[in-house]
């Protein structure tokens, strides 16, 4: 089954709103089964919406249309599935009760506009919604299954959840599909690519592999289509096994795993506690870990030391290192990380030091240059970095990187935990 | 000039990624007088990217195209092109050279998908793109113009901001338009409604007023339309020199300016120093200053005390405070500002102490609750708050707090930075 989305309404044409309702829909009919091969985004005008209609019907089995069913004057949706479904507004009695009953608990007075809200074309099945006043409204025509909702997320929500998935269901119009996705970090994309390039070649027909890159990683998603859910499951991990054989350092999780959730629960694993003496990153990582749920189990705090004198004065770095090497230097971020140790009391720490822009460069030390220092009770690992010229992204890719090498730390000390 | 958006990639139909990218060039097209009248997001598929192409060309000046220009096999926007336009696949010698200038930086060495990046259609301008390594395109057929460019989000945005707007603007594509951004925190958005409701029913036509509410602040955006620049400019600095009349407290900044940059500038205008000391917020506040370039100049670090360890040993909370009060108390919060400020030697200090869920609440301090404290050399500040009940927001919203009531407690020592 193939499905289109069709949001109607100038707010996301515009940017003033991100289209987060697609997104949501896309992932739902995935998740059960049915394709999504297009959105289509357009204006609050009349011909406009018919052409998209138009064109939808023309691949699609499924269309869904989001928005312009509020009860203000720019909200024309309604108007336009009357002519292009050759129908007349008809006053539902239920809804008209359901309006009612809402208004009434909110100790709102009804008004023409909201009345009007009980107005639907004479040829749809109309959807509860259970969380607003619009009802969602079923059509079909030529083999095409077409569903209007409103665009506030949690009425769409609410309708899809509640009518449109559960109906889609009972028709058999749903397909198998079993995703899982891999978490790639540490190698671009093209040597990611050359490394997996047989197994990627070898993958059976029926599992189709997607390259998802962002900024601070790889995602592969594995796809698998059939009708035997168990053996599709069982391939899919049988590669991801093969997978891990081929760039096993470089996955870190799947799904919707973070490397400081998953570097966090490593931690928590062990029962291992951790401090963090942040220069260039100026707090980041401390918010990365803090971010999770269960933090407090193994992060006992950090220190940000923007200025040479914190450095000395709280994580004990000494005024000849400083001098010596300067701040940006192996030997600094190795004195912050034991001088967070401890003062916090902590197995392991990290420490960071560089140059995150846009000032502050040098010949020898350019901005983005920056030296991470991770340490165990035994164990030392200290790496220089050389990034991009960007300040966030600098913030961002030592902040990650950092946590990446105590991931890289744990599982050296503890290969049992990989 | 209308435009058409189209994004290529199945990440986003699957909703595994949502499609900021669309919202961001509406945004920017809206703002420089071009009617983006269509997003349209299509399969990897090379049948219905070519219909994509032709639908947008019959009603589009301007489609921007984004995503499948990776330098991997699923990829395949660029073959589409050149069958689109007719054109075939000849090397670029500057893009070869910056790909080879940005691996050899990086320490990677050059493979055949590296290589093939500088493969591009005879019949495109190529467009620098100054963060990544593929270039943008430019084509041109039938009086409508087409730009290619990747789907990961900062190339796009540099691509755009340096290449594609300038091009348009220099082209004479764009209409005239003059928009300010007044940012508001701390007042809901239905009574900011009420408190500048004749001042906004007083603005001339051609200014337009738009109300972009978000979880942390509200915009107020004017746009002036016309054509003489300055006439427009100077009546938008009028309009706003009396909105700030009406809610003088709550407009921190404009445009691009954040909560946290804002007043840095202010500290770093009274050459004072700062001093951060965290709990719920784990990192999060300091980051916030510390993503601002020149934050060194009045940011000297800051403690993450995730433990009441940490809390006492750094910090220098009494023990018997944390007994007597909890650790999410007004007098932890206190002392731990004064702890900060007294171990880090700062003019001001912020201290939070709450609980950021989603465990850890009690009847008395459900989640949600958090104590903030800001102190300079002679007055104090603190407010107790109760936000919602996620995490994340929690965080974000505790931060923001108290950046804004730093900036509060600066501007009522200090009103003539006001």
């Amino acid at each position: 089954m193939k499905a289109e989305i069709i949001t109607i309404g100038d707010e996301i044409l515009i940017g003033q709103v991100v289209d987060t309702n697609s997104a949501w829909m896309g992932e739902q009919l995935n998740l059960h089964g049915i394709e999504v091969f297009q959105i289509t985004s357009v204006h609050d005008k009349h011909d406009h919406i018919m052409e998209a209609l138009a064109n939808a019907e023309k691949h699609a089995d499924l269309v869904l249309i989001t928005g312009g069913l509020g009860p203000t004057k720019d909200d024309i949706t309604k108007k336009v599935l009357c002519d292009y479904f050759d129908s007349q507004l008809v006053l539902d009695e239920s809804v008209l009760q359901r309006v009612t009953e809402r208004l009434t608990k909110r100790n709102v007075a009804m008004n023409q506009l909201n009345k009007d809200q009980a107005l639907v074309p004479d040829k749809c099945t109309v959807l509860t919604n259970s969380t607003g006043t619009a009802p969602g409204m079923w059509f079909e025509k030529n083999d095409t299954i077409f569903v209007s909702m409103p665009g506030v997320p949690f009425e769409m929500k609410s309708i899809m959840s509640e009518e449109v998935l559960p109906r889609l269901a009972s028709n058999g119009k749903a397909k198998s599909i079993y995703h899982q996705t891999v978490l790639v970090y540490g190698i671009p994309e093209s040597m990611l690519a050359e490394k997996i390039e047989h197994w990627e070649e070898a993958l059976p027909d029926f599992i189709k592999l997607a390259y998802l890159p962002s900024q601070l990683m790889i995602r592969l998603r594995l796809s698998a289509y059939g009708n035997q859910m168990e053996q599709m499951q069982t391939e899919v991990h049988r590669q991801i096994d093969l997978l891990k054989l081929l760039i096993p350092e470089n996955i870190f999780g799947y799904n919707g795993d973070t490397l400081a959730g998953v570097t966090g629960q490593l931690l928590a694993r062990l029962g291992a506690t951790l401090s963090i003496a942040e220069s260039c990153t100026g707090g980041n990582i401390a918010h990365l870990f803090t971010s999770n749920p269960g933090s407090s189990a193994y992060l006992k705090g950090g220190i940000v030391a923007y200025s040479n004198e914190v450095k000395t004065a709280v994580l004990g770095v000494k005024p000849q290192t400083l001098e010596a090497h300067g701040a940006v230097s192996q030997e600094v971020a190795l004195e912050m990380a034991q001088g967070a140790q401890q003062a916090l009391q902590t197995d392991y720490a990290i420490a960071t030091t560089g140059i995150a822009g846009p000032d502050g460069g040098t010949p020898d030390k350019p901005v983005g240059t920056v030296w991470i220092a991770v340490i165990s009770k035994h164990n030392i690992k200290l790496e220089r970095y050389t990034f991009a010229h960007n300040r966030e992204r600098n913030i961002l890719r030592s902040s990650q990187a950092a946590i990446n090498l105590l991931r890289q730390l744990i599982l050296t000390e503890q290969p049992s935990l990989a």
